[in-house]
Formats: structure tokens, C-alpha cells, sequence
């Protein structure tokens, strides 16, 4: 990672019809704007899940590679007939898709010669000029394309790739955040709450998320934001308005 | 839901910064999406995360309900400053927002005249002209405002209110689908799978998923299809693959 910029964003697509089918829970997501937000400074502005269409997922990567600094894409990079995530990428750039000399090799070397098919050697694959994203855990390697990021759908292969991600990415300023549990309903503190978010609108992100525990009914007020001081003095209003209501908070 | 057709496709938006910040891992889309392709036989195009920011929320619904039959929005419609799903749908399709009278009637007795506070109230706003998604769990309706239908994001609620969905539907035809896990690795088997759909691929989905099962590797391989004598067919093909090349068949 190079600088440190003002606000960074990135957005994700989730390439796969067993995400939409609903066969499989998707566990990318909730682990990528995880590492972005902490270890990267990045915030994920739009998530997309569409099916291993072509059409689909060309049109996809370039609107969200226009609107956004960074795109992220995960699963069809792997052997079968259905992995196509890097020609339709290398379409949607007009580069051509061609063996990446350095995982051919990794992927030779990976695999043994007699044993290097053409499903495995399709892992080479890759729109021209890509970079590699290396793989420790398979071999096979992700690749960012312009601003792209092309990552496999298999969550224990992804979460061992995503740090070599890091080289390729602008840091931007880390957001703090903070939660308060209270035991209140949505409603009773929703119009302060309010008042606070408006006075803040500009330097702090107010959320107000609903939980049921142990048969109780609270809200968690989460305050997100890049200044510290900020969050503080929100912090200290929301403490006040608690107060003021006599709301328990639960302590985690 | 009124009569069968041939295909009925939705999409889903998750309105919600918590989703985006890592902070919630989502069962929205994994319910709803079983929901939509089990119970009603409609299959799900795309799905969209995005924040709780007007100008997005209203992009997204606008173009989704161009694209799809349906469009499931989850979020955005409690009591606090954060919930604009109901003003943005307004917004997006230029009806004003106003309370529905039924809504109003509905809350004010679930809370009482005196609880009912602006916070409560404000759950009676939407759309004018909108339809009520009845909510037994917790009292404050969904509605469907053309072919958008806009549900709550606390998943116990969601799931409490989907049934009442269904009449506003339109029944599409059910997918079948067989799954075969088979010991062995994407790469052994991806070119006659890539045959075998292609023979088949105006009627039958083929998806291979690798996974990890007590130390060893095997590949699920879901076919779907809305005709179960294709399915059939296609399934005794990849039962002669797995045949040929000796491969172990995972019984679950």
C-alpha cells in the first residue's frame, strides 16, 4: 500500500449462481468490508451478486469499475465450464485473453507437467497485462486488471490471498466506530437521535440496528467516522440523551 | 399467487450501511432467495447491497424494476432517521409519501394512542397507493409499491411476513435440482462436464463447487432444471463420467 488518501472506496462483485440459487450462505462478503474497512481504510460502497452470465458480468465490472476506486470480484477463476469471470474481463477491457507466462509456471510447477491438464492450465488464463494476486494455499493465482481485483469463490482460499491484495491498493484514512447497546426500542430515541445525526451529518455516520437478546428487545447505536475527536463529541450527546431517558446499556 | 408462468425472475436490494461496514453478516439473502425459488418458483437475477442514501436507493430501485419482475427490498423502513427506504420508493416512482390509512390504523392500535409517538408514526408513511405486507411479528406493514416489495431487515420479522407476500405474486415454474459430490477435483472432470452442458444448456444448469469434507477434497455438482426428464437425462450422463474415471460418489 503506498499513501494515505482522503476517503477510498471499493465495491464488490460476487460472481456465482450458487449464491443466488440460495444452495450456498456467501461468507466473502462479511470477511472483504471487514479487511477493507480495518485493514485497508476502504470503504465498500456497492455490493453486487449476478449469475456466471457473460453479458452480465461484463457490464457489471465496467460500471462498477467507473463508479468506484477499486472493484473486487469473487469466484469463477477456477477449471470448469462455468468459471469464465476472466474472459468476460478480458472483453470487457478489450484485452485480449491469453496463458499469463508467470502462473503457467506456478501452476506447471504446481502441478507437475504430466499431470497439468487443460482444466488446470485454464487457471492461467488471464486478460493481458494482468498482475498476479499470489495464492498460497492452491497455487492457482487471482489477477487485477485495471482497477479489478479478481479473487476465487472458495472462502478459506480467498481469506489466504486477500493480504497479497494490499501492494495493489491506495490506503485511505482508517474509520473508527463505536457501538452503544441499550436496552430501549427504535422509536423512543429515534427523533434525538435524529437532531444529532443532522448536527453531525458531515464528519459522523450515525446507524440505529435493532437486537433481541435474551428475550429483551435493545438497539445498537453504531457511530462510524475518520475523526476520533468527532466520534467522541457524539458519543458524549448520545451518553447524555441516555441519561436523560434513564436507558439501560448493556455491556458486552 | 395467481397463475403459473414460464419464468418469473426477481432481484434483491439490501438497503443498509451495516451490511457494507462488515459490521452484520446477512440471512436475508440466503432465506429469501430459498424462498423465492422453493415456495414460489421464481428465480432471483441479481442481488444489490447499498447504503442508506437516497439518490442510491432510488438508482437502484428504478433500474432493478425496469429489469426484473420483482424487486425485494430488505431495510430502511423502522422509526429512525436512517429509514428512507419508504421516502426514496416514493421519490423513485414521483407518488408522494403520505400515510396510509390502514398502516396508521394498524400501529396505533398495536402501540395505543399514547405510545404512539412520531418515531411509530413514521412506519405509517409510504407510498401513496401502496399495498400492505401484513407483519405479524411486530405490527409495522411492508408494501409493494408497482413491482417493488419492501420488507423490514431484522430477519425474524422478515421471515414472519414472507408468506403474506405470496399473493402479490405471480408463480413461476419450479426448478428441479440434483446435486453429486463427488470425490475428486475440478480439474479431473471439467471437460466433459463443459460437453455435457453444452449439449444440454437451453434446459439444464450445471454448476461445480469445490469443498473440503473431513480433510478431503471433493466437487458438488448441482444441475437445476424446470423440467425433471432433462434433469434426469443429464444426470445419467455425469453418472457414466463418474463411472469412467472411477471416481467415488459423497453420500449425504
Amino acid at each position: 500500500m503506498t499513501k494515505k488518501n482522503n476517503k477510498v472506496n471499493a465495491s464488490i462483485l460476487i460472481i456465482g449462481n450458487e449464491i443466488l440459487s440460495g444452495r450456498t450462505q456467501d461468507k466473502n462478503i462479511l470477511f472483504i468490508t471487514n479487511w477493507l474497512n480495518t485493514k485497508c481504510g476502504i470503504s465498500v460502497s456497492e455490493i453486487r451478486i449476478i449469475p456466471d452470465v457473460e453479458k452480465i458480468i461484463i457490464d457489471s465490472v465496467l460500471a462498477m469499475s467507473k463508479k468506484f476506486n477499486y472493484v473486487f470480484t469473487t469466484g469463477g477463476i477456477g477449471p470448469t465450464h462455468d468459471d469464465i469471470t476472466a474472459q468476460s474481463i478480458s472483453r470487457a477491457f478489450k484485452v485480449k485473453y491469453e496463458y499469463h507466462p508467470e502462473a503457467y509456471m506456478i501452476l506447471e510447477n504446481y502441478y507437475g507437467k504430466n499431470k497439468f491438464n487443460d482444466g488446470r492450465k485454464k487457471m492461467a488464463k488471464m486478460p493481458k497485462g494482468a498482475k498476479l494476486i499470489y495464492n498460497p494455499s492452491s497455487a492457482a493465482p487471482g489477477f487485477i486488471t485495471n482497477n479489478v481485483l479478481s479473487l476465487p469463490g472458495v472462502p478459506s482460499i480467498l481469506i489466504s490471498m486477500i493480504d497479497n491484495c494490499k501492494k495493489f491498493l491506495v490506503k485511505g484514512l482508517e474509520v473508527h466506530s463505536k457501538t452503544l447497546n441499550l436496552y430501549t426500542v427504535e422509536s423512543n430515541i429515534s427523533h434525538k437521535i435524529g437532531i444529532i445525526q443532522n448536527k453531525y451529518k458531515k464528519f459522523v455516520d450515525i446507524g440505529s440496528y435493532p437486537f433481541f437478546r435474551l428475550g429483551k428487545i435493545g438497539v445498537s447505536i453504531v457511530t462510524r467516522s475518520t475523526s476520533l475527536i468527532k466520534l467522541k463529541s457524539v458519543n458524549i450527546e448520545l451518553l447524555k440523551l441516555v441519561k436523560l431517558k434513564k436507558i439501560k446499556i448493556l455491556k458486552i
